[in-house]
């Protein structure tokens, strides 16, 4: 059959300060993806009869405040696969099934400053793997149910598995309730092994919406990383307040836990089902030796050192096209 | 609403000699973009309603003769915004409001040997900026007055405002007669300040139309650099006859001034809207140490060394899709 | 007229295991572009009238298991021309004549472990080159007879035309034969010439199908390089099964000659007329100090070191869009 192809992406662009609280570090910032990461992508499917269908998707990352493309071009994803009421297989570069289940809990939706993010991405920390290259990546939903299960080969012909990463999730979504659980391992060779895993929900009452995460992420020999969040959402209008509060810390063996708690606020506007305005404010608070940067969709406002304190504001658009 | 997305751009294929004025420096070249520079991009709107669109565009270059991207891939344009009657407000990287109306006394319209690039986009001198990241830009028309404003973020986290820029510019357009006048400036910070300001226009005869360019750049503790431009074109049968000849110079504080003349001749011929054939040659003279090179609209014909003379010829096709 | 604009693609990823001979390297591998390499693209055409068209076509490599584009972006191909009846004239970077005649005799497409690409992309023999940039490229079809000829301009700037580059090619197709035969040159100016010339077809009997290659390529002062091959397709159901025999070696003056023997099996199975699965397993047998690798389409898996026998298998799947 013939295949449907979709170019589509996500223009989001703002501007406001950041500081990572060195002593003359803030200016005025144009940020691009505070809400959601801007991209772009082709994604399509063909109908091979019988309720079986090819699939496929690349996707980029845009910087669309500077132009510059990610270091791996398509490195948001690239799979192809095959699906049909069974699930999806897919091959090739995709979100970890934990990324995927961490979500779940986040009332701001991995965007935003001081959402979840702040704890799965921190580039000293482990929190979730976010993506695997040379992946076999499973999908299926059965009622209510949403299992994700992966295979990723490190490809090391060193003969130490080195990279070879394991990943389960599943994400059970009836009326008002969403709640997920995950748990993936990577193997590190010699260095030892990886285990993330994780636990988060939301609940929705109308007006209200309340979210929770936990998640734990330990390699051997090194601080277990652990976090946990509380978020609330409140419909204002049309829009909608936002407002998160992560607490995180590494585990060190006999001596002080780095650590750090951040907040994060925002509202979200909508000028349509695929554009919106937002204004968004996140503060984080590094304590006894914590460097953690405070995340928004696409980067991260980093800390200038142990003990500093980032912090951003925002206002601007986020467009789905 | 829906976004309706367009995937666009420009193939421009050239093939002649190009000469540095190096001893042995001539060869037969295939260029990318002699007449404009080869281009793919994406861009849409979203009807919002009450007269309110949002609007984007990612633009990213492609050297058509060997297939390299640039450097920063969507370099050439990444823009989110919102537009109305009223105008259009635009975050992002964009051409700068200098640029945009420094064109309009150009009748080779940035393209083709010996346009006005060869003034606005010297390597060792200011011209005019071509673009700019991190950008707040503004655009509105009222009658036949394009009005064009920015403010560019240079993200400077030592305090000192370093890459700051703003820019505005004036376009007026009335049946025959365009003309168009730009200030901007940029923040170096301790090193001083940097601006650029000119005037130009463009008159229609019908058979004939005439065009002129002035520009000037001055960086604090730097020589100036101005120039201008006369230029011509000839309607011969459906194409046009293209002229132009430049001069500038570096106001060098007690010392010679490096100069440069150059000449601009082209040929357009149509084969659709979309579709033209050309053939262009360009030559320009450097004298007092000037080692100003030749622009087409994608790249330059450098100068082998100071006083060299680059020329250059080409026939080639472009192609808007 | 309107420009009709199709974007474009080749999803193909495969799963197996690949070794290159080292002690350890065998390992569970993801690959991209087994069959056919992954890629992504912009073409079209505009109807100008009187039989004319203008044709554009971008084409970028995707490694569709980690999302990593190639060192230049749309090195698979960057061209532009105008089509008629007479033939189609492009600019830009484009596939050799060669290159194109020698996959005629391949039953495997250029594709699958131990296609033809075996002989021709060898990174340390001369093959036959795959592409060239800066060139001036034609292609007519009369009666069953297809002509392609090529200049590709090196752009040697040092008076030594060092990299120009001059191609032909013609293949004949009437009902079950097809025949094909090449040859091209490249200057490496004070070090010479380089030749490379072959020929190869195919015969289809309905159930089953034979393809003969032939192929020489020599530099001056250099070890030639000769490769050849026998393969055989037969209809199994709705899919085929593809085996080849490649033998190739280097002559080494007064010397072993470095040589290689490999075979490749595949059986492929479609389940449309855009997207397949397959199997397939090539192994390769170095001799006299050979090191050549085994290739796929998009890669190769490489020998470990002289007289190493690089193999692979992989099942997968290749969508077409």
């Amino acid at each position: 059959a013939q295949t449907n192809v979709t170019l589509y992406g996500i223009a989001d662009a703002g501007i406001g300060m950041q500081d990572s609280d060195a002593p003359t570090d803030s200016a005025v910032t144009v940020f691009s993806g505070v809400q959601s990461t801007s991209r772009f992508g082709v994604r399509g499917s063909e109908d091979l009869g019988g309720g079986l269908k090819a699939t496929f998707n690349i996707e980029a990352g845009v910087n669309w405040d500077t132009g510059a493309a990610d270091g791996v071009f398509w490195q948001r994803r690239a799979v192809v696969g095959l699906a049909s009421s069974w699930g999806e297989v897919r091959l090739g570069r995709d979100y970890t099934p934990g990324f995927l289940a961490g979500g779940v809990g986040d009332v701001m939706g991995y965007g935003l400053f001081g959402n979840w993010l702040t704890f799965t991405a921190q580039a000293g920390g482990y929190g979730i793997t976010t993506r695997a290259s040379n992946g076999l990546h499973y999908t299926g939903s059965f009622g209510g149910v949403t299992v994700r299960a992966m295979y990723a080969a490190g490809e090391d012909y060193t003969g130490n598995n080195v990279g070879d990463m394991y990943g389960l999730s599943g994400v059970y979504a009836a009326g008002p309730l969403s709640v997920a659980a995950y748990w993936q391992q990577t193997d590190f060779g010699p260095a030892g092994d990886g285990q993330q895993y994780g636990i988060g929900g939301q609940y929705n009452f109308g007006m209200f919406r309340v979210g929770l995460n936990y998640g734990a992420a330990e390699i051997d020999n090194q601080p277990d990383h652990t976090g946990w969040a509380i978020g609330a959402g409140m419909k204002v209008g049309s829009g909608e307040i936002l407002a998160q509060y992560i607490q995180q810390d590494l585990d060190v063996a006999g001596g002080a836990d780095p650590s750090a708690k951040s907040i994060g606020l925002a509202y979200v506007h909508p000028l349509s089902k695929r554009t919106n305005l937002y204004a968004t404010y996140g503060q984080l608070k590094n304590e006894d030796g914590g460097a953690f940067g405070l995340r928004y969709s696409q980067s991260v406002v980093p800390a200038a050192g142990a003990d500093a304190d980032p912090k951003a504001f925002a206002v601007g658009i986020r467009h789905m096209f």
